[in-house]
């Protein structure tokens, strides 16, 4: 192979390393009008500069997702070109919104290691950090994966799991700076409902589908320069199928929670998510919604909410069979927090 | 369904009222360039920051009909996401160039209302209104949409027909602010003819075709932020076919008629509008134009000229049967006013 | 045809004479964001403002590819619109960076002039250049096509096949102004190798392929201006296939080359390129490399690599059969400098 990389294998791995990502990149109105073209996605806040400007914001933030996809992109040729499987997240939290303009980079350091008891495998954890052209930090999360061994007679490395908190503590969620809601526009915004409409335990079903193109999920992958090649190459899985990039899923299943959530603006925090069955294309995904929870903050207006929702191809609420298993029609299940006007 | 919308049914409309649409939209040059991949756009004014300085303009204006689809987009979840079927269009005038960074949201008010003797649905007429972020006017044009009553047995509105001119007249017509065509390139615009060269009842065969793909028209219809269910799911139809948005294929005509159209340069009036059949996937679409008129402006070397624009799957300059209904074929029949050099 | 055009024939072309190809494109970040959404493209100067700062680049300029896509989608209604094939290109080389704000023009000068044989078409070779809104050249080209003749019995013209540079000599290739890679991060740039760390006649294997849809070829090409019908029209052709543009090719193929030559910054001259064999949508593409020569320059830390890039659907290295022809699994050849650190 030369000079290409092969990415690394689950054995190249050091416990406290920390991985400085590849090509920066810097976004601009192209990254914003090709998430609306690819998505849609409908919160007013990443969709208008004044409707930004009057919740205190300078300009519309690139929306959390952006964020969040351009991030992991740039971890993909590090941590898993070589996976075998997407396992979770945790404790992910938004930092500071990111503008036209700005550019992203990112570093993972490895905080657990496990290797699996085939020894053909084993998990790796990360922490990743995106930062800003400021070496401002703009979103941090932990995913975990399943990575091949380049040689199945490679030592194990010491166990290390690391303890993960179940969901990020609403007085850790970071909530932009100036961000105020006392002037929000809620006709503008779509929907009347705010914090104290949403009860814990509500379920919202949000109606619309989306029958998805391979042109349509490439895109979107590459846009995010994430080079796994399963995602691109129809002779990479022996089904001669593209695999969708997980993150296309929430995007999609985010976008289509406007229909009853047009209100929860920004996601702030993941707690956890887990990609529970393979999407292709041709699959029509719809999503459903359950609140979690709800609290304050200390910003004017603005208040958290705590959802699950979950990207399907079958009915809205079904989401795991009598063996406690994900249904083979769930998608996604995530678990998040978002700000929404109290 | 709780927190979702449904979308409004006629009998939720009242004459007179006036409805504001949610999420207002922020533009960029990532909208233009997507237009420039989604259509074959060639229109110079529209392309080039430099020719529309030469032409009196601060700036290369988003395509006329980015204005148009961004404007019609936010008034689908309250006027057509019901909709059996779009009626017509008229009186539409763009009163004012919008630029990359402009922030556009659109009303509409309820100017007529007229039940089917079915009972089952009523026709709705609104004026909307399209505006910047300093609230100017940017587009106005009214719009006739059949939309389903929820309960038939609901009592029936007061029957009002607006009446509504059949052609936008001339000097009504409003030519954006410092447009001076003195100067005008017609080597760079692409073609010689001038306004003087073009004779009423002349037809022109734009000669070109394209095939659309659904990953193409899906892009352009959420990038307009337009959410109406046929668009993108395979479900919501019994043929399990996406019915295109009727503003792709007034985007694809317009496009495709720069071959012997070149210097009719902005959309500034909308006369009459047909969808006259769906337009599916697979479907080579082409156009054809005829000149209906012309008329002076007091704008410097500015003319205007009204087009009709025929799209169709089929021949050239065949448009309805012997029973006066348009062919299988049409696809589209506008009735337009564009600015020209005379 | 009346207003219509449709495109120069053969005997149309007057040696010496200039063409000044319409409609000049203003670009910006949307025309990046889709580049990037197109292709798999990380090279990090054209990814990163600050990584393009540090180099000495007032900001990341558009992928050099961007610049010959607009440049050259402008040649095409007067050049290439009745071509029967694209024969090659030589003695390119890209004079100076464009940015986001950059309206781009170009002119052709004809240069020579062959008709075949046959008397039913011949070849024309032209000279063109890419201007930006200052009147400051970017790049230059030759390309020569065989073209049909309108009527096969109109006077062949004189012969005059020019003299063309087999290779642009190193010393004539022109360092955007400023460039220094002094400073130059490795990490950041995705790979270590620098300059010295290349051997001619070395060989990459890119590894990587993607499966083309139509969807997006056809949105890259016109995203360029490019009208030829055979790229867009199912009836174009007999075999109902929509052709791929050539160009599409050439920039699939300098993105997957990132992976083993992720320091390979910036094209600045292409000596030859070839399409060997069309592209149509399904196809899998791959792409693997030679390093044909090394160069110095004056610019600070700045190197000249001249690789052969050869984008195919078969296997790594294979090129030619025994007759002497491409394979017909081989789409692209192309010979051409690049940047890289020293």
């Amino acid at each position: 192979m030369g000079k290409t990389t092969a990415g690394r294998f689950f054995e190249d791995y050091r416990l406290g390393e920390v991985i400085d990502h590849a090509v920066p990149r810097t976004v601009s109105g192209g990254e914003r009008a090709l998430y609306h073209a690819l998505y849609p996605a409908r919160h007013a806040l990443a969709s208008s500069d004044d409707f930004a400007r009057v919740c205190g914001l300078p300009a519309s933030p690139m929306d959390d997702l952006i964020t969040f996809h351009v991030v992991f992109g740039k971890t993909v040729p590090d941590i898993s070109l070589n996976a075998v499987a997407n396992l979770g997240y945790a404790e992910a939290r938004w930092l500071r919104p990111v503008y036209a303009g700005d550019t992203l980079c990112s570093s993972s350091k490895v905080i657990g290691l496990k290797q699996n008891s085939s020894g053909k495998n084993g998990v790796v954890w990360v922490r990743t950090t995106g930062m800003n052209q400021h070496g401002q930090a703009v979103l941090e999360y932990v995913r975990w994966v399943m990575v091949k061994k380049r040689d199945p007679k490679a030592p194990a490395p010491e166990t290390e799991i690391p303890e993960l908190a179940d969901v990020v503590p609403a007085d850790q969620v970071v909530i932009p700076e100036g961000l105020d809601f006392t002037g929000y526009d809620f006709t503008l915004a779509g929907e009347p409902h705010r914090l104290g409409d949403y009860t814990v335990g509500e379920r919202i079903d949000h109606v619309d589908g989306v029958t998805i193109e391979e042109a349509e999920h490439m895109m979107a992958t590459r846009l995010w320069q994430n080079t796994a090649k399963v995602h691109f190459d129809v002779t990479a899985r022996p089904d001669g199928k593209r695999l969708m990039y997980g993150g296309h899923i929430i995007s999609l299943a985010r976008a289509l929670s406007f229909n009853g959530l047009a209100n929860a603006q920004m996601i702030v925090g993941l707690n956890a998510g887990a990609h529970a069955n393979p999407c292709f294309a041709g699959d029509t995904v719809r999503a459903w919604s359950e609140v979690l929870d709800v609290a304050k903050t200390d910003a004017p207006g603005v208040g958290l909410i705590r959802l699950r929702t979950v990207a399907t191809k079958g009915a809205a609420f079904e989401l795991r069979g009598e063996d406690g298993k994900y249904l083979p029609d769930v998608l996604l299940d995530i678990d998040y927090w978002a700000v929404m006007p109290v």
